[in-house]
């Protein structure tokens, strides 16, 4: 089983910045260490470029895609659109919990073309969107 | 550890209505199987009546709750409010996808006092929850 | 023919406030006189409690019901999901005409899931509904 | 008694579109049907010009009126405002719930001057309010 | 000089319905009254129809127009586009105060193409249009 | 009779700013050429601030007041609750028509009650509301 | 003199919940030692649930009542109908100030049919609405 | 082939009207000119009345309808209703583009039951659409 | 102790007009009375001018103020900011419902910054806000 | 003549997503049998990237550009003002009808300052906008 | 060269309130402060009430007026009229960032007619704005 | 001192395009004038692509950065949220002010995270911002 993560705008700043929220671990170190205990080829792309997200949704071959889109979430009908064209399911996660912070991120433009959302549970949502194709029966 | 689903108004027909969608199994036999892989105590609790859920909130004593709030999930500022007083964690599971469905379902007022959000993963919904709860480190 | 008619909260106050408007008659007394009229069988039930309302919509076998559901018409998603649910099909009245009260009461979450409605023609509204099933070819 | 039939734009078409919805019975025949088993007199009238309509109830000698005014119950300020002026009573039908339809179709201009609504019940909702008007006491 | 009265719909009823708020005299004979105090010639035409408002507002020759278009007001963005569209200076006037009504009275379409407006007067203000062009230097 | 015309915020300023556009004439200026063909008294107060209009307004003792109130017909909840107190009936006059500029200016909070509104004519509007009073029988 | 408080949803954590901002007395021993200073019979009831609370104002004889309606305050219809539809005077109390909280509590349906309202002094919010009824004159 | 063009309120002004802006040249000039290149039969209405249109709309009998509803298109239930019921494809024609006029117009009721939509291009809208229906394949 | 209270516009036409819903006592009569009943000194303030209350709020020099702000209410963002920068607590009174009234009376700005509201009660209110200030404890 | 046609986000999934939908056939492969047929000029560009349909549409010199912005019609202002500040004239294309779709779809932020909109008619409507520019005259 | 800085309503307050925000310097000493290091003449008022900016906006002669409206930016309709009539150019200042404040704050009805604007900067705000006029070419 | 200036979409056809509005000097131009009279380093960027400019806002190594967003400071959450994350003070500038624009350019995601704004200065707005941070202490 083959799952690609994909990190939308700002989330490569993860352990380099609000350190005191996030810990000093990047995305990748953290991705490192769940690697070791997952039955399951993990793959990672961050890019802060809107096009690039969809080329990579369009491209990648897989058995599922996590997506985090940022900031990207609540602007982009383009993403939402190849989420639709695509035939791999998506699952939505958000590190935080988009309800409980400003009204502009209240909407998710995404959410209505994925397979589930995961919403709030810190970097442990990319675990439980894990377990959510592992387990898949 | 001890895990309390409280599930709210109409689930109890899950099995005996729209069974094509949900199939024909209830939420108590989907539980049973569920009891058997997991290393937790899980109680359940279903009512339609939107004080008594609140009543079970404050009683509840219990490492985690899941809760499916149904209809009541979009207008209930009184769970919102008594999540927010008690001290145990509660997760909020919804079967379907909330933001694919109609207007009115699209905002939660309970996500922005849960610690985490599960949205659209069908019953397995349930399991990522438990599954948080279960390996929270 | 078995009609079963609910009505929500407050309506158990008729006949006992607002006499000049609605007369002194109490809702039981007006039915008791319509029963002897009709060739069918009426059940009634009244609640306050938007939960129990819930409860009496899953349990009734029928081939009909009549639901007023007073306040609860404009706020309960839970009793629209129910409605949804269950088999029977269900005539929505309302004594008064909701689009000609104040402006929280120009909506109905109840009506899109119903068979029908009938607005605005008093007590003679329940009679209407009555008329609308045992007429049903 | 004497009452009179009004129908909106659009509604000549019945029983010549939409077959398979509506059957192949045009109003006019439904209306022949009907008049054989009503004990009173029943005048049609139908318009797809706003002001003719307005014409038509500004003229109307009768018991009471039937107004499905279609697609101008939601925009014409000035049928209302004929309604509101006239004395005979005027009941509101519709054939589909406008409150299951598009949302423009929710709100009706018409219904807080009629006497009452009678909405989705398919063409039996003529009856219902023929009804009304036959047994009003 | 030659001034068009053009009245709306539901204006012929002036004189025949609500008496007590506005009289039991016509707009016809109010306008006799009218006529032999004022040094113009005055043309009077009242049309429930939108279109043949539009037809007369397009023919009309005048050195100027006093529209009272009643419920078209608020919904007509085609009297709007012709009042637009003519030279013939154009005022528009209302026997009651817009602004003092129903919420979906308060915006006028006409007013912004109109030279100028005259609400709330009663029939007077039509007296103040014409006073208007008459001493139009 | 004495007629008082209180004029709000910038409307001093007539006669010295956007002179293509309102000529060089003062208000003042203006006033006095039409009090010479009156048959009434007319009284003149001009203030930038909202509570000294309100005080004058509570003070007046005359047939009827003319209200152009500026900047503060749109926002002044507190001049609309003096006009509503006070027993002399107040004509709103707008020199240019307010529903044809910006959208802030569309709503009037005093209009509702006002004896009538007239916008749009230029400081000919004064006349018109001058005439209203004259004429009034 | 008697008066009856009603305490809505959660309001039955007090002294149990968020100690540092409520203290640690509960509603009851606060009540006991207002009822030593107080020249009237003071009953109190809580639930969480809606339709009990409509049911106990129902009920309830009493010179006045106090309701704080927790959470219900915002969405309940059917406890404003109950309100309207009772002849015992209603004062609205709640313990913070609701206008300066998130915006879904900012409407309370309840305050235009209450005799009046009481916000944000805390405890002392009963006290005050008790003071009103017992200096009634 | 046979085309009918429908055109609504106030288009009877081309080449009178706005002279300088859409060249001297009535619409009747302008299709006999674009008559003697089409090898198609072209039929012309043009009605002030929106009941009217909606007769002709229901009448035509031809492979294609050209519809430029001028100011209905952004009120009409009603036609967007005949458009939705009959069988001959309508397309939607605008001379000017309506997303960059005023906010009321941005809105067409029209163009979701349309074959497609063409605006802006002024007059020769009229020819790409009947292209269209020429070379349709 | 010593309190301010401070009345905004027309509250000085209180017992000079609208004399049979106030009665025909002024405000200055009716604290009279009160002053006399209570142990704690009373200086009262009253102004059309929105500023001359700011002045007064910032100079007041007491244990406590008790503001109505009349219209000002709903549309000063100044008075709003000067109770927030001032240290002496303020209380909000108004003598009617204003959840009651128009819709642009609902929402207070001032609401937000004061130490409490009492909306409703009448003249009355102004006792409960001094029993609050005297009783603080 | 040279034309320029430039796709936005998704439509290169064109013949491989949705086939029973649009078909097997690429943009690509469809341009190719159009060039064939027509008597100019035309290039090709897609991108999934906002900027880079910013930078293509400075860049280009042609005679005209056909744009078809995907997702980004609905959220670039930068699109936007680009297309403003160009000389060239661009036609905006959309293969479905927008208006017929998602809410979140309705308003084209480009439609304002193109020359003319084009939607709804498949990928024909590429063929109507070069025949737009070929017999532009 | 000569510039007049007014400011609006509480900012009178600065260096008495909020001393741990804004320090413990008053704008009068702030401002001296700047004179000593400025080659232009700077005059300074300071006024709670709207008229009075409006009457000071309205005398000042000078080569530039920097305003700061405190609480009257966001509803003063009648200030905007005042500078938009005025020939100096007006510059906007707000010591916070009113966008990061609360929604009521957002917008400023003055910006758009001020010849620029400057938030967020705290007192060194007026800096930057001598330094426009100042350094004008 | 080192300040970065980046510049958003189509501010790379500053003196290209709308010559006679920007003038013809490009902004590289402008730069290099500027930097002779200013005692600091001054690096600069632009990009149309939203992404890019993301990445360089991380990547910047100064003491302030000055940025115009263009088209995307009103709808990208993404590059809010980096302005958010990163240490760098950031200082909006626009060229005109965004608030006397179309109404989708009032507001700003990007201000409620600046250090300051500085709106509708023309290119002197850059100078501003420079001389913010060159004096900052």
């Amino acid at each position: 089983m083959k799952i690609v993560i994909i990190n939308g705008p700002n989330l490569n700043l993860l352990g380099k910045r609000d350190i005191e929220v996030y810990g000093s671990q990047s995305f990748e170190d953290y991705l490192d260490g769940l690697k070791a205990l997952l039955p399951c080829e993990i793959l990672y792309f961050q890019s802060n470029v809107e096009g690039e997200i969809i080329n990579k949704l369009q491209e990648v071959e897989a058995d599922g895609i996590i997506l985090n889109a940022g900031g990207y979430t609540h602007t982009s009908v383009a993403i939402r659109d190849c989420i639709d064209a695509i035939l791999t399911p998506v699952v939505e996660v958000h590190i935080s919990n988009i309800a409980a912070r400003e009204s502009f991120r209240h909407d998710s433009l995404i959410s209505t073309v994925c397979a589930g959302c995961i919403f709030g549970f810190g970097l442990r949502g990319y675990e439980l969107a894990i377990n959510y194709f592992v387990n898949n029966r």
